[in-house]
């Protein structure tokens, strides 16, 4: 069986004044192309598995340098439309220490907010294909999104599809007249590996536990009740230490099985956007090519080496992340 | 009597990737605060003119930064409103010699497009002034864009107060069910002076008059009738030779009397947009300080030199526009 | 009565080689409007008060770039003159960790150091006005800017008017032939809030007090005595630990009070510049809005986020700063 | 017929330091990739054909830019081996006007002066493919590129696929060993089509035509005598006026049947790298759409737009090529 | 005997804004060392020559950086010395076609405005010298500069040295109360080669000769009969057609006998500061190794190739000016 | 007795991607010229010592540029050859935190690795020297560089010349055929003083040492036993802690003395690239002005002072490093 991927988001343009800069002082800005769950393609994509993303652009000259650049990580771009609407994006303002990074998003009326069920054949975009990775921040854009990644679900689990998902619920979305946690709920429950932890799983669920070891199998076993079909649960900690320095941590729930990984620091961070999506992308590169234990050390490993990396995407082979993942300290250059 | 001028209209982000490349080719974008309303009023302050600029923005640091850039000009801000809807914006890829620009538009759903007609107390916007400039990009976005704009120029005309308006008409615009044409029209017949051509009467007329002198004639003969409040027509001629090289010339008929300045020439362009606006400031600024002939010339002479700076400002002094009036060929380094 | 501040001071323009470049490996210098009134001034500004700046600066592209500049921040530029003399400017290495900055300045001949008593109506600077900044820069440039700064002291005083000082005693100033220590003391005289600690106090008062906290305390009473028109006292203590990583505390003597805050630390530091401006600015900001604890409290952390932000003025809005005394570590991004 | 092309050549790193400077002028340099032949590929793949690069690159951070970069452009790289040698590289110093640009190379001991003969199954390579291109440069870089790529025509003539031929003859290349001209005559009997004019065929046969219309086809006459394969013979002249300003032109003789482009003229220009590779890409998508005098005149205005563009890329539609060919002047911007 | 070049002048800074940018624009500046003397001593060193030049800088990082500079071209820094003034430097925003560029200055109290004539052992740096070049910008900066100026070519005269004088007067100078024309005048008299023409004539004798080939062959027999030391009078003449377009022409009256070069036009513009200075250079290089009549092409030519190259200083070689003599425009890249 | 010290070894330049970008992420790359020798040459030079470097560059704009650079820093360049082979060259990628750096090669078939040993007249070279630099890198590049590098290192001891090695072994060079350690054994064989430590002597002398106290000691007697004539060993300890945080410690056995320096942390690092050859310049620069344990010092301070540092080039003066050595944390700006 082919280990291919599919992953459903949006394509988002990031714009950042350079450096440290405010946009105040600037009168240029970087940008990237990201979105969470391209940012989990272009993961698996450069360790060199075979990824195919599904979305909508827009069908203009900034549409087509997403492609471009979407192209240029391998990813198979077949099932990306377009429409008449401007591109998804947003403007980050980094911080440093003590001072907090920002962003402003410009999104809610994209190419992707206006995506069409009926443009996507899912049936086709699945065929050959293992895992299906989404996350909440797309049914949280608007409803077409949210009933064009439904119909995804329903056909990948149709068809017997590992579905992994972050259920990451962000308050600045949902404006379109749905209650967010009741949608995510539903849409989890087409899940199989859940990528989340307490906070996700209160949530969805309504539910108050504690963020600690016990509050956390203790929100597992009841996130697991409610919906059988989720069989591993994997939780990425990353505290914030400040806005240069961060830590990292996994913690899972495989079969009333618990573990952990040790903590890595990063220190200083290069780019905090998308670290979350290496985890993710760890994870399931891990969950095809380890056991469990070791994808969610490989997934904490990913989810570090991203923070010294610019923009949204984790450029790092499998190898780079098995090194820091040995302890590797990056003290060394690689000649 | 004061001079001051209000202005009303969309402030617009431009990006662009830097020189010549293409979006492809880049990894950041230059950018830049305008609007064709804002970029008038801006060449109006920097020629020391009291200038006042109505609009709405986006409540983030997107906008806080427009404001600031405005406030640098020393145009009072005073009634630019926020609201929680992100600044409109476009990408400018530019050509050069047989390569055309290409701009991508996001603004039909930003801070501007929802300006609400009530948030606007348009006597007190208008008190001490004496002339009122708008153009017809601002109806074409958004129904209440055209309310807000509608109700300050019923409110301009009870006060007596001049309207200058370009009517420009933008095919890509005018998505929101109403008939651009039939708007302008409507709007158009609160004006006092009329910044347009042929082309610009045709289309608000529904007539068929020709681009030459004796069809600009007809056509402005034509609008005075049917629009009696328009005394004076001023009209912009660009030609543009290849997109590095263009030709300026102004005309007008001022109580059936037609003039024209001589063509003026630029090569290399530095940078086409908002040379229209250039035009229209330096008309305004003419009107108020010249006489209409002298006004015209100033105006042409303002839109040559805006060829040669960057962005959508013409960063221009009133002494460096009458030198380029006057003939100097900018050939001599000012120390 | 109106919380309008006014502050006195050089507009001086930074230039540095990017990043962490020496000149020698540079062609290009970013370079930054500051000086530490001006710094002041925008701080306050950026935090919503009214401020209007006095100074004098270069009749030339360079001077209306500074003013377009000060105006950007919103500061009442109607009292900055304009001489034929060039704006003031310093060079500056920006160092990294054992790397100590270096700074070469070129400001002694320009347009401040050549501003003259005459062109200032103080009495029409001051109305509405209820505090005055200055610091112990201004009298070192030149003689005629120490005879400015003293008819405004002497004004200020005159009108009731809370004036606080920085007396910053620099040895690389006071070439003009004048003694520092004693001009600073006299000028010092027409305090009524002192913002600096025992170094300062032994410049001006010749004495040899440990810095200590029985010391501070100690020279604070000596200060007190000596000149009784000052009420409170307020110094900010910077530990460079390198030139990467800062700590930053507050200390006060009120009315025989002592009271002092907790340490901040801030690494890395992205721009050393302006952080005691950055506190000046707080301090005013809190004593307006607060009581003097949490004035002090408040100065701290604007200090501390001020080494964050690059360039000489401090961007943060009053939240931000609430945000950081209240113990954000700018670990998580504010979306 | 499917009509995939395929190309076979260096892919080789430019680097320039930016706009106009000299390298003693600069720290930093931009790149970009290209290679004549890629140049080809890429252009034709910017209008939607389907190709195939064949080469080899180095194994490292370098080489996996240049492919990831190649993949942006939707071409197939599978054929793109990978060896332990450096991908060649030159610099590029950008002239202006009177001043002349300047180039230094680093290629003959780079990775594709080490391609393997036997590396490249050159039947699987040909699957489903219509054209071959290929240039004199890749024989006079090293012995086994001249190999492998007699190896690759070989078997392109033995499928029936139409070859493709540009002979750059360059001096300062054919450093192995072999005489340059009797190698490309052994190389170019395999063609059916020729694109170039006179000086080429006289360097090829030895033969000393003038380069005006008569010289032009009796060189022409002679060459297809000698090498009756040849079947059509295009020829692109561009005229440097000056470094910034340049003509382009197409004749061609098909079938006995001279033909002739308009002169096009390009001012300012951006970039004459690969200019002459936009002329072979325009030419081959001519042939496989238009008619004989419809692709030469679509390559010539392929050939002007490229001068426009940065880079060694053509990244022009055939829309944009269309219009150009079409008399559009560039002068109106496309929104 | 030595060719040996002696040059005496300011090393001056230029700060100017990237590309065509305003320096409201901007928030950075590109810098570059020269000074009119000292782009001639430059532009020799470049061409092979063996030159030194005698200044006064700053000592602080930025005179390093100068010197470091100036070491780089090959030139002696022997007697380059170090006050602690700052050193002089300028703004520069950049003009395009009928924008002018604009100067700001800031040098009349640099390390070279008070350098002092003690400092400098003439007879010492004159050793195995037999060119010494100054302009009539040294003396209008400060009066010591004036004096050590004077003491210099008192000592080259009576040594035998051939003196080339470029007496550029600028009305923006002399602050320090002399009379610039007679100062200008008694320097002159120790020239014995002339770079000017009839403007500069009229300045220094107060005469009225126009500006055509009668009016200058008088001028010149005026000149030669007031001041009997100057043998031979070149003329460099460049006419700014616009600011992107230029052109270049000299003549020249040697013993009578009245020569001229054709003219040589530039466009576009890339940097016209130092093209005076490149003409100074290329015509002492002409005098050393041509005759006086190519001497005069070459400068003309070295005159046209610097409007091609960033900065102040010709960075041609001999072969590249000879190049252009001859007659190539630059269409050709150079491999 | 003169000081003057001769370097010899290749003449290399990086490209790197700006700040912390992977070479997929950028357009651009900075460049600077260096090589381990070359890098030790300019930080004597920039000490004040008399330098000459020995080395063979590329005849085209990029070997004239290098050497322009290496003339910036007052080096004598008159034994730098040219030949017809590319510059070397190297590409970095900047790692950080746990992200190792990476670099990629391309100098087997360079300039240097072509330099011819009949070219280099050893006996002029050495002309009033007193010191020889060569290090591990230069034999293992290529035969030639090996045989010339002999003949140099056999001269200087018939001159009796000190010479400082340091015997960096790559395993990624020595491709030529040659053994490594037996060619660096013999070489290492004319030296007087040595600068590595355990690792370097038993890859020399195929022993096994443990690198603590007892070891480094050990081994210091066995090489001294072995090869007489080095009189002193001085060892540099870099500890990488992370790719942005280092640590440096020196030790020394010098006549069965041991001496350490303490540990000296750099955080955040800029630049480890050249921070060997910063210590080797920092010690010779100590032996010849200091005793040897102040020299070890002063040698670690310059170590950890050149991480600060972008590029290859220690830029500190020797009371820069004398100040860090001194406990200077850099936390104050020195103006």
């Amino acid at each position: 069986m082919s280990n291919k991927i599919v992953t459903f988001g949006e394509v988002i343009m990031r714009l950042s004044p350079p450096g440290n800069r405010t946009m105040k002082q600037s009168h240029e800005m970087e940008f990237f192309f990201g979105g969470t769950e391209l940012n989990v393609a272009s993961s698996l994509a450069t360790m060199g598995c075979d990824v195919r993303h599904v979305s909508s652009i827009s069908d203009d000259f900034v549409g087509e340098s997403a492609v471009s650049f979407i192209k240029s990580l391998g990813i198979d771009t077949t099932f990306i439309n377009k429409n008449e609407h401007p591109l998804g994006l947003y403007f980050l303002e980094v911080g440093s220490s003590v001072r907090a990074s920002r962003i402003a998003y410009n999104r809610l009326n994209g190419s992707f907010a206006n995506i069409k069920s009926e443009e996507i054949d899912w049936e086709k975009v699945f065929e050959g294909c293992r895992y299906f990775h989404w996350t909440g921040i797309s049914p949280g854009i608007s409803e077409s999104a949210y009933e064009t990644l439904k119909e995804g679900l329903r056909t990948a689990r149709e068809l017997g599809i590992e579905v992994t998902t972050d259920p990451a619920y962000r308050s600045n979305l949902w404006k379109y007249g749905k209650n967010g946690n009741e949608v995510l709920k539903e849409l989890v429950s087409y899940s199989t590996i859940f990528i989340g932890g307490v906070n996700e799983i209160n949530e969805i669920l309504g539910t108050q536990f504690s963020s600690d070891k016990e509050g956390f199998m203790e929100a597992c076993k009841e996130l697991k009740q409610q919906i059988p079909s989720i069989h591993k649960i994997f939780d990425k900690i990353r505290i914030g230490v400040t806005a240069s320095s961060q830590q990292t941590q996994g913690r899972a729930l495989v079969d009333d099985h618990y573990f952990e990984t040790e903590v890595l620091e990063v220190n200083p961070v290069v780019d905090r956007i998308g670290t979350g999506d290496a985890f993710a992308a760890g994870l399931i590169y891990g969950l095809i090519n380890f056991d469990d234990e070791k994808a969610l050390k490989f997934a904490n490993a990913a989810c570090a080496i991203k923070h010294t990396i610019l923009g949204d995407i984790n450029y790092s082979s499998a190898e780079d992340i098995l090194e820091v993942m040995n302890g590797n300290s990056g003290g060394r250059i690689k000649r």
